[in-house]
């Protein structure tokens, strides 16, 4: 376990940063005597404002997506299913919740290592809509109407676009990308007439910027994050069900064995994250019962902002950081069929 | 033709925020006698570093993704092969260099409307991997390799996730993003041998948000934005072909119409393009050897800080803006396939 940032900023942002903290200091720098014209009072309004104002941007936008109340999950009535739920993330995920007594389905074109009472596994390559057709008829016969959905399916092939073979990008951008338009399809229309259901799609740090090597699943990633977005706007001017949640999950490189062997440059800022800590903030904001983006480590907050700087800024982000070197150690996804953590 | 705020942007550009304009401006301010202590001296002095800074970013952009010294495209040495040109932008495109004497290619699923000595038309559903494949062995033999190759063909479907077959998602994915992949497999390898060469990718400024109704088309545009980066970033650091250039072209609301009838709330900010415009700066991109990012109207350079700003303020932009109903009065692309304009 690395020491990295994101330690910090946590620190931080329950410390100094945080706008209880902010807002003590000011009328401490004032009884200490500083006039209001003085360059200690200034800087200290500035950092004040700037804190609260940031928390309370945070605060709205949580709000604004799921109104002033929203009331925590009553999960006996919830049906979760998890889209490649047999390995790495989603395994993880499905197991954590089952042990909450919840009732997951795993979708996956390979059976769960693990059983439990609480684990219903269907044989569904989520790629093909046909599949995920018959396979949603089935569900709702046998489990019912699942009310949250986790587009989590996703395979990576790591070569450039001369290497890579017309299966090997087919395969990426229909299990990524539009495995999710089918779930979405076939389960999102009883969500809707309930206006109950939390949709979670499971994109990636690189869905914010493309790198050497991986142009298919930066592309299923970047394609995720736009039909996230869409999804959201249907769901409001459309529906009219604000109240079916969707959460984005952004998440850099997880140590699920999907990646295993990448070269990360500087780990004390993209530190790989633990998987558990990625299924402990899908499980909050299910839970919660809110619409949230979780972008994590903490630099993935960052990373949108690489298309909106100069490119030479862009390109140089990706040169220090070494991402484009990467995937040369990649040594597979060996284990992203089977959970390794 | 509405008056736009891009009018006034170019306007200022080449007045008060050119550099040689600021750089001129604090002299000035300093020899009417003005103490650099004195708060018009110091608020020149930052006007006169946003404007110079800001234009040193632009140029080094240039610079460093094309060297210090660009030589002009020698037209005569090109082939320029356009997704997609039979009708609306790329038509244009199409025409306009075979005016300027150019060899161009058509790939398109419809012959074009005009017929030029410059012109060569190929069938082709560039969709389809097999396809592009065949057509490519028969431009190579009978024309030549192509050097320039524009990724222009897209499709819209304009419907809801729900609302759309698995048919019109497919094939919005597949022409709109895949035949970029197709193309650039069969045509990047020559490109590469002569470290010369030029792919444009034609994504769109919904690539940087999704709206309602286009989730299948903003995710093959967002994928493209993608597909571009890491298309650059191969190109540096697999192949050391830093002469192949890559151009990312992400226009707003083209008046070609394939975005018939829908509703600009605001045209003085979002004023639909004039197709001639477009096609004018990716023409320049070629013509000075550049890779380039072309985001017009001025507006779309603004959108990458969308993802990066809190939701509120990106939901916000939406209801202001009402890119979310936009597409309600729709008309369907009628004339996508044919020019107009």
């Amino acid at each position: 376990m690395h020491l990295s940032i994101d330690f910090f900023i946590r620190i931080l942002t329950l410390s100094l940063f945080h706008p209880s903290f902010a807002l003590i200091f000011l009328p401490f720098i004032y009884v200490q005597g500083y006039e209001i014209s003085h360059p200690a009072f200034i800087s200290s309004s500035i950092y004040t404002s700037i804190v609260c104002i940031s928390w309370f941007f945070g605060y709205l936008s949580i709000k604004s997506r799921n109104g002033m109340k929203t009331k925590r999950l009553d999960w006996d009535e919830e049906v979760v299913i998890v889209t490649g739920g047999s390995s790495g993330l989603g395994s993880l995920l499905v197991e954590t919740l089952a042990l909450k007594n919840v009732t997951v389905i795993i979708l996956d074109i390979i059976p769960p290592e693990i059983e439990h009472v609480n684990i219903i596994y269907y044989e569904c390559d989520v790629s093909k809509f046909e599949n995920v057709q018959n396979v949603a008829k089935e569900i709702i016969e046998e489990v019912g109407h699942p009310t949250i959905l986790i587009n989590n399916a996703g395979v990576v092939k790591g070569k450039t676009i001369l290497d890579e073979s017309e299966n090997e990008i087919l395969e990426t951008i229909n299990t990524n990308l539009l495995s999710s338009f089918w779930t979405t399809k076939v389960f999102l229309p009883e969500m809707i007439k309930n206006n109950h259901g939390h949709i979670v799609t499971v994109s990636s740090a690189i869905g914010f910027s493309g790198i050497a090597q991986l142009a298919d699943y930066c592309s299923s990633k970047a394609a995720l994050v736009a039909f996230h977005e869409s999804l959201r706007y249907e769901l409001n001017n459309r529906y009219n069900a604000k109240s079916v949640r969707t959460t984005l999950v952004c998440p850099g490189e997880i140590k699920t064995g999907m990646f295993d062997g990448i070269k990360v440059k500087y780990p004390f800022i993209t530190s790989p994250l633990a998987p558990l800590d990625v299924v402990k903030s899908i499980i909050t904001a299910l839970d919660k019962n809110q619409s949230q983006d979780i972008l994590m480590p903490y630099y993935v907050n960052l990373m949108p902002l690489l298309r909106f700087l100069p490119s030479f800024i862009h390109d140089l982000v990706h040169q220090i950081s070494g991402s484009d070197d990467g995937m040369k150690t990649w040594k597979g996804s060996k284990s992203a069929y089977r959970k390794n953590r």
